[in-house]
């Protein structure tokens, strides 16, 4: 069997066909040109499906199109909310148009879920039954393997890892609460507090990482940070430590709550800081019941940014009935 | 089919026989008798079953045997840890000489689990099958009912609700944490905070709660709070809504990660107060992502302190294959 994997991104829309016999075609990538809103979004996934189903051999046959989208899907393919970077988007019934379409069976969830799903089938997690995968991107979401399948809660809209409060006092989030994990961990949070930390030492004339950040705030990205921490530099690895601290605090909340046998980090931010994944480790005993801690691991993902084609192809694959 | 259900307490163990058919039998009830050790706690499970069965209509068959049991239970009936009011009980086989002595399988989970189940199966949970359990007791405990299954994590560690930070900078916890939700509304807890509280404004002479809580703290109990509660006590109500407020933040996290349909609130604690529900309602939202709090509701739990038997007779019933 062959099934299709498209991953809806806020920039980009990238789509694969796979097979069971592990065949997995070119990568095809469109940007998502939101300026059309949900119909011109849906317009450039069916140009996407097209485009990979010219270059496909006469003798295959498809069998399913899985899709991952940012925010949270219902089990009818409604968009319910929660995809801000795409316009237009909430409230678009995505199996419709695509089935009328190609007239194939199409199953959608939420982005971070597919991806947890890729590495349980293909990566960090295979084998994992009971499994927690946590992106940190733009934003910071989680994705559920419950006892070996996705979990998606009511209405697809388990997971909201990235609004779980590590600090009481910390701070404010769009959300209305404060101390969100997003607010530390999410690419443009650890940029933010990079930016913050560097300000406030400044005077530290003799840090290469702090004078950099001062001079030229714009050139500041996650990778750019980990690259200084990678180095030793003082006060980017003091960086490491916050970000990791507060990531330790959640994992030790969701650890308490569901007591998996893994955590997956993954997502843009982890492709940065390998060394995340360790200092992690460090500080979350701390957090959790120690009987807990002593049961679960946490490593990085290994699909990087083919995560959410692999997973949507394979939960077309595994999914569909 | 028949099937037994022991619910394993500090102070009592109690026992049922129910059918499929809708019989209960009495419960039967016997001081767990900590003082000789684990071995003595199984002697007085046995002895419980057997009075059970002396009970019994000769025609009646048992199928099975389910215990909920304070701590972590594994699959293979271990108790891991996390049964301190129980000296002696970790490390113990809970299956072998159970079914050593009547030759009928047992199954065991941990005590607000099968709480869970029974109001699952009975209670104020019949047919929610995502569904979080929150026993507020001496300690707090969650139990998970997740795609209609109950879900024990690895090595039944799942449910650690009650080590929920909820305040960074908060009360101390014997876990090592700070702000652990059980330190805001387990019933030592409860009572610790009316203490607390009426010290600090113990100069309104004009308040009966505070007058009595001051002059013989002895006689407080959540019980005692909550009926000032009712009466509309300033005070009383104060404290509820502290404990409400934290309450509050934990189903926010807990919403945040599984996005369930209901969430049932028991354990001594709320059998004191059926406002609590009310209350916690009121902050809820500010705790969680606003699509999915319009999403679950909460409720109080309906099967009181029968919970534990019913649901232990339930898992054996519908556990054991």
């Amino acid at each position: 069997m062959y099934s299709i994997g498209i991953d809806l991104g806020g920039t980009t829309i990238k789509g694969i066909i796979t097979g069971d016999n592990g065949y997995r075609s070119e990568i095809i990538r469109i940007p998502t040109g939101t300026a059309s809103g949900g119909d011109g979004i849906m317009d450039t996934i069916i140009t996407v499906i097209e485009q990979l189903m010219q270059g496909m051999d006469s003798s295959v046959t498809i069998g399913g199109i899985g899709l991952g989208s940012p925010g949270f899907i219902d089990t009818d393919g409604v968009v319910l909310g929660g995809a801000e970077n795409l316009p237009g988007w909430e409230g678009m019934h995505i199996y419709e148009p695509i089935r009328q379409k190609f007239g194939i069976p199409v199953i959608a969830s939420n982005d971070v879920t597919v991806m947890a799903f890729a590495e349980y089938c293909f990566g960090a997690a295979r084998g994992i039954n009971n499994c927690v995968c946590i992106a940190l991107g733009t934003g910071v979401g989680g994705g559920l393997i419950i006892d070996g399948q996705l979990y998606s809660g009511t209405h697809g809209m388990a997971g909201e890892i990235g609004h779980i409060s590590v600090d009481t006092n910390g701070r404010e989030c769009n959300c209305g609460q404060r101390g969100c994990l997003e607010q530390y961990v999410a690419a443009p949070s650890v940029v933010a507090i990079a930016k913050e930390v560097c300000r406030k030492v400044k005077y530290m004339k003799t840090s290469e990482f702090v004078n950099s950040v001062i001079e030229n705030p714009d050139i500041v990205t996650s990778k750019f940070i980990y690259e200084y921490v990678v180095k030793g530099d003082p006060i980017a690895c003091h960086i490491n430590e916050i970000i990791c601290d507060k990531l330790a605090r959640a994992i030790g909340v969701v650890a308490n709550i569901l007591a998996p046998d893994r955590f997956v980090l993954g997502g843009g931010v982890m492709m940065s800081g390998d060394c995340i994944v360790e200092t992690v480790k460090k500080y979350v005993a701390r957090y959790c019941w120690r009987s807990i801690r002593n049961r679960f691991d946490i490593k990085a993902a290994e699909l990087g940014d083919e995560a959410g084609v692999l997973g949507a192809a394979a939960l077309a694959m595994r999914g569909i009935p």
